[in-house]
C-alpha cells in the first residue's frame, strides 16, 4: 500500500487549511494509515487533473484514485475494514453522512464569511487571481466585504451548533465514548478557522469547546501541532 | 401498564398537531405499546401540573410521570428493553438526539413562520387569548403577520433538510433500512404541518418526499388516517 493526499496549501506550504482535506487527515490518522501528503494550489489545477476534477482532498492508494471527502471515507472503511472503524456501525455510518452534509450546509457558510478574506492574504501568490475572481463571482461580494460583520457570523455559527451541544453535553464525542468521522466532519470546521485566523469560536464554558480540545489532542496532539495562524504559542 | 399520553389539540379533540406529541406517538407505535390519549388544551395547565410543568407530551405509565419528548423516548427504549429498539444503538441513540436537536433548531422556525396564524385558528376558544398573548410576545410580531412570506419559509425550509436529504438520497430512513427514533424526530415537524394546513413542503422528486411517505405508512398508516386538515381527501 502507498497513499498519497493532495491537500490545499497556502503560500506557507505546511499550512494546510482545507476542511474537507481535515476531515481526511483525520480519518487517515484514525485508521493507522500512513500517507504521503503534497501540498496544492488553487493554481495546479492540472496537477489532480488525473482524478477527473479539480478539488482537493485528491487521495491515490496504489492504483485507486479518489476525491471528496466523503467518499474517501466511505472507501478508507471499506478498503481497511480490520482497522479502526470510523463509523462503528451502519447507523453510526448514517449519522456521519447526516454530519458531514449538516456541517457543509450550516457550518460553512458563516465561517466564510469570517474568514475568505484572511485566507485571500494567505494563499500563494500564483492563487491570489483565481481565488479573487472566483470568490468575488460566486459570492457576488468584494473580498474586503469578508470579516466585517464577524460578530454576527460567530453569534449565527455558535446557534448552528446546538444540536452537536445537545449530543456533547452528555457525552465526550457525537457518536458516544470515541471519537467518529461524525465528529471529524465538525472537527475539519474548526481546523479551517484554526489555520486561518486567531478566533473566539467558541465560549470557554460550551460543551463543544471541551469537545474540541479532545479532538486536537487526539493521535498524539496531530492537529494541535499542524502550522495554524490561530494556534496559541503555548500549544 | 397502564399509559395515558396528554396531547395538544385543536377545537376539534381528535386534531393532535403537535409535532413533539407526534414523536411520542410514534415512539409508542414503533414500540408496541398501547396508552389511552387524552386532549390537552393550553388553557388546562393545571391538569398537567402533576407533571411539575406545563409543557405536552406528558406520559403517565403506572406511576411514572415524564415530560419531554426526548426523555420520553429514552425513558421507553430503557423501560422496554424487549421491545424493538427506539435507536438500535448506542450510536443510533446519538444519531437521535442528534436529530431531535437539530429538527428543534432548523425546521420549527419557518414552520413557525408558515403554520402559527392557521394554529390560532384551530385552537380551542378558550386557547385564543393564551395563544395570541404568548405568540405575539415571544416572537414581536401580531399573529396576522405570520403567514405573510410562505414561499421564502418553504424555501428556507427545504434547504435547511439538506443533511436528511443527504443520508436520504443512499438509503430508506436516516438510520439505515429501519425506521428509528432520528426519523420520528424529524416526521414530527412534517405532521405538525400536516395536521394544520394544506400546503407542499416538498417537491413530489425530493427523497424526503419519499421518505415521508414512508413514514405516513407505518403501524398500518398511522399517521396517514390521523385527522389533518392537510390530509389529502383521497388518502
Amino acid at each position: 500500500m502507498s497513499l498519497t493526499l493532495y491537500e490545499l496549501a497556502g503560500a506557507d506550504a505546511e499550512l494546510r487549511f482545507s476542511p474537507h482535506c481535515w476531515k481526511t487527515r483525520m480519518a487517515l490518522a484514525h485508521k493507522g494509515l500512513a500517507a504521503e501528503r503534497l501540498p496544492w494550489r488553487f493554481s495546479e489545477k492540472a496537477n489532480i487533473a488525473f482524478s477527473g476534477q479539480g478539488f482537493v482532498p485528491v487521495l491515490v492508494d496504489d492504483e485507486t484514485v479518489l476525491s471528496d471527502s466523503w467518499r474517501i471515507a466511505t472507501y478508507l472503511e471499506d478498503r481497511y475494514p480490520d482497522r479502526p472503524s470510523l463509523f462503528g456501525s451502519a447507523q453510526g455510518r448514517s449519522f456521519a453522512r447526516f454530519c458531514n452534509s449538516w456541517a457543509d450546509s450550516t457550518q460553512v457558510l458563516p465561517l466564510r464569511m469570517i474568514l475568505t478574506y484572511d485566507i485571500f492574504t494567505l494563499v500563494h501568490e500564483n492563487d491570489r487571481a483565481y481565488f479573487r475572481t472566483s470568490r468575488e463571482t460566486r459570492f457576488n461580494r468584494k473580498l474586503e466585504e469578508f470579516g466585517t460583520e464577524t460578530e454576527k457570523h460567530v453569534t449565527d455559527f455558535r446557534a448552528g451548533l446546538a444540536p452537536a451541544r445537545a449530543v456533547l453535553s452528555e457525552q465526550p464525542f457525537l457518536c458516544g465514548e470515541a471519537p467518529t468521522y461524525a465528529d471529524y466532519c465538525l472537527f475539519g470546521m474548526f481546523m479551517w478557522a484554526r489555520c486561518i485566523k486567531k478566533i473566539e469560536l467558541l465560549e470557554t464554558d460550551d460543551p463543544v469547546h471541551a469537545w474540541r480540545e479532545r479532538l486536537l489532542d487526539l493521535f498524539d496532539g496531530l492537529a494541535r501541532k499542524a502550522p495554524a495562524m490561530g494556534a496559541d504559542a503555548a500549544s
